[in-house]
């Protein structure tokens, strides 16, 4: 196996342990242990602690990114639901890595910051990128006849906000809200928060 | 004077100076440089750092509470925005460490979280306090023909995750957008939240 292959194998390990703890409980230790080599092997592989959090959360940015990939059929509103569906999926079952990527980019560290702001952007730029929509249908923003402006910009980040937020509470305690309801209310969020725009 | 009066002074201080540095920034020794006193007297008064910082961080709480208060004339959506007029301004006015709360409060640091988590439920359950409501208009929920369903409390919880994001954005870097457009945006975005609440 080649050490490129043995390191992609370790990160994908990572990502895995990532989902049920957080980033702090997620030590060369823990790695170690898990994959059955020593810390030595990992160092050689990782340089440090903070190389590896980089990679682990790169590739569960990536992760992110893939799942939650836009589909080419249907209406716009009926594609961003189901791109917020997969979205709700991954939080369901990456909770504890998806929380501490989320505080972790809050906390301010840098490299993380930057890679989770570029996971969140890459969900969000889908809504303005016409390349995205299907052909007779059109994108998003268009169905909603509004044009790209710098105003609906700044309430589409802040759509995604609430739906990062909502979507974190919600799967810690849906308090009785049906999956069903809470993508429904999430997808008409977006109209709603535009609603305003100039 | 009295130590009490002291300690308040202090921590009125601490406010003061949080508002253009982050929490990581504002140490004892800064503290102590800006009052003209001896750390080892700031001890005295705090124990340690944790403690002040506490101590800051719940007088900041305090007064963005206390700015944002609503005012009990008007349109229930009128009075929705200007209690956000407040809001914008605070964080325009304590910028950094408005930022340093949020941060500190998403970085698992649980006392700061929670006075966080007690100055946001403050605001949003404003929303939801027919008390608030002037006796002829009625509340916001009203207004909207809503009932305060645990739907509805997930979605406005989520509206405010907006509300801070995009004020923070947008006091970072206004793009052209401006003040009112700003704040009509926002208000406009709580009916369009809730537009799909079951």
């Amino acid at each position: 196996m080649s050490p490129e292959t043995r390191r992609e194998q370790l990160v994908a390990l990572g990502v895995r342990l990532l989902s049920t703890r957080s980033l702090e409980e997620l030590s060369i230790d823990v790695l170690a242990e898990e994959a059955g080599i020593s810390r030595g092997l990992l160092y050689h592989y990782f340089g440090n602690k903070r190389d590896f959090h980089r990679a682990v959360v790169r590739s569960a940015a990536d992760d992110l990114i893939r799942v939650t990939a836009p589909v080419h059929d249907g209406e716009p509103l009926e594609r961003l639901a189901r791109s917020l569906d997969a979205y709700v999926g991954y939080v369901e079952e990456s909770y504890a890595g998806y929380v501490s990527l989320v505080r972790a980019a809050a906390s301010g560290d840098e490299d993380l910051r930057e890679i989770y702001e570029e996971a969140r952007a890459a969900l969000t730029d889908r809504i303005f990128d016409a390349a995205d929509a299907a052909a007779d249908a059109g994108g998003v923003l268009e169905s909603l006849r509004l044009a790209d402006t710098a105003a609906v910009r700044l309430m589409v980040r802040g759509w995604s906000a609430m739906v990062e937020d909502t979507v974190i509470a919600w799967v810690r305690e849906p308090q009785g809200v049906n999956r069903d309801d809470l993508l429904r209310m999430l997808a008409a969020a977006l109209p709603g928060v535009l609603s305003g725009a100039p």
